[in-house]
């Protein structure tokens, strides 16, 4: 059977297996701080990629940012990774085929083609996590756009409150719904609401209550941190009910570290009880952490033909 | 050449007319007023797709409502259309071949074929009227989405200012970015902004002020008039910034009665500053108010192969 080095590259590591065409991982799963600079980065995926190449057809990377409608270079600008990240191209790196995508878009590959999301030609999968992702799936193809920026969705403008966003614009879907956005929405409510008074964290300078207080508070039946998940929940929902109402999908993957506190089932109900268009399924994502890297290596496939 | 008898089938009229392969009409427009039952409305058809059918090689409908994957059925509830119009099967009104497609997501694959997005594999085509539609054109394809439903953009809550729209749900793009928000934003700035008691519409009652009183204000360059219109020009320009962040669009196309106020060369500097993607263009339809029978022609000569 086939094999490819995938990789998973984020700000902080890089994460690394060999996976085989049925997306499935065939080697230990490595890591290893990102580094600094560009081109520390690039010996490192240097090494990484000599390390593997015998046993390897091909080089599938999971990346942070916007890439191009080749499949070979980062687009847009990339705070978190070395400055120059968005001139790199990839195919230099090895003799073999290389192929990047995005690590959202990738991820709903992962969920479409063996995940939660298998059989679904129309299906979005939503990462919750310190930012918001997604990735698209129209009619079983990933949605790229003119330049492969699609899906921005993260930078939807659901609500009026003013909230500012790491992006610096007003109101972003992100900034409520992303694991700073309960964080922040936990600010808010301590300032606002009288629960705050009478809640375990009253003591607690509001800009320090995390969202680990709050997600462990629901679970003692803090009244305010009930609210404060409940208004986070409030403002996810939305944005998957205009998702729904703009895509028609079959269904909904949550993914991500924030993911998790979703509850599908309730979501799901919620959402069908206020989209125009038909019944959409809200479930969780099967493929887990790997989902950057299984999704990255299974398009390598189909589009290298490796 | 062939031709095709297009009609654009709408709650108060019906339009009709011979397209050929090029989207070129081959004869004169004819309008009916659509009928109150079903069955006078199947006679009607009938009645019409009789009279051409010597000259023509198939049915091309655009319609209100969302319309099935097979193109012969509308699979929504359609308020204006006569009672039990989502249960016709169109196939039965003709021998030859039936298309039905929804009737922004034919203007949208007119404005693509042969309108103002030529050219663009990723484009929408917004309408702006009395309510707010859109036709997304994805690599070529129109958005569907898993039932036919896909593309209701109107439904996208894009603020939280809490405004009642004409579905009963909040805060819909359409209920601000139509004609009827216009006319509703008119309302709420004479009840809570000074500028309304200056006003050439002063002695008015605020709900008796039209659309066309704005569009006139502003043309006397009347404080109130323009207040009102900026904020209705807002609104929109929140939602394309929304549709361009989640589709990387080449083009916005911008149709429909109340699509003639956009000043699109504005409109395009606005939301090109804001979206986090590339720049999208932005331009008035071109294939104007036939747009629905053009594309749904072009629509049923790509698949029906008449």
């Amino acid at each position: 059977m086939k094999k490819i080095l995938a990789m998973d590259v984020g700000g902080t590591k890089i994460v690394y297996s060999v996976i085989n065409e049925n997306g499935v991982l065939e080697s230990e799963i490595k890591r290893e701080y990102t580094p600094k600079t560009i081109s520390e980065l690039k010996e490192l995926f240097k090494k990484i990629i000599k390390e593997y190449d015998e046993e390897t057809q091909g080089v599938a990377i999971a990346t942070a940012g916007a890439v191009n409608l080749d499949n070979i270079k980062v687009e847009s600008s990339t705070p978190n990774m070395p400055e120059g990240y968005n001139q790199l191209d990839f195919t230099q790196l090895s003799k073999k085929p290389v192929f990047v995508e995005n690590d959202a878009n990738a991820a709903a590959w992962a969920e479409y083609k063996i995940g939660a999301a298998k059989g679904d030609n129309n299906t979005v999968t939503i990462t919750l996590g310190t930012g918001v992702g997604g990735g698209f799936i129209i009619n079983g193809k990933l949605l790229r756009g003119k330049s492969g920026k699609a899906g921005e969705i993260g930078s939807m403008k659901i609500n009026s409150r003013g909230r500012i966003c790491t992006c610096g614009r007003k109101d972003c879907w992100e900034s409520y719904a992303s694991g700073s956005g309960l964080k922040f929405t936990a600010y808010e409510t301590a300032l606002n609401d009288e629960s705050f008074k009478s809640s375990v964290f009253k003591d607690k300078n509001p800009a320090d209550i995390t969202t680990y207080d709050i997600i462990q508070g629901v679970k003692d039946k803090d009244e305010y941190s009930i609210k404060v998940f409940n208004i986070w929940k409030k403002d996810i929902i939305t944005g998957l009910i205009n998702i729904v109402n703009i895509f028609d999908t079959e269904s909904i993957i949550i993914s991500g570290g924030m993911g998790e506190f979703i509850n599908v089932e309730e979501a799901e109900n919620e959402v069908n009880n206020e989209i125009v268009v038909s019944k959409v399924k809200i479930k969780h994502a099967l493929s887990g952490n790997y989902s950057g890297m299984i999704g990255a290596a299974l398009l390598a496939f189909d589009k290298l033909a490796v």
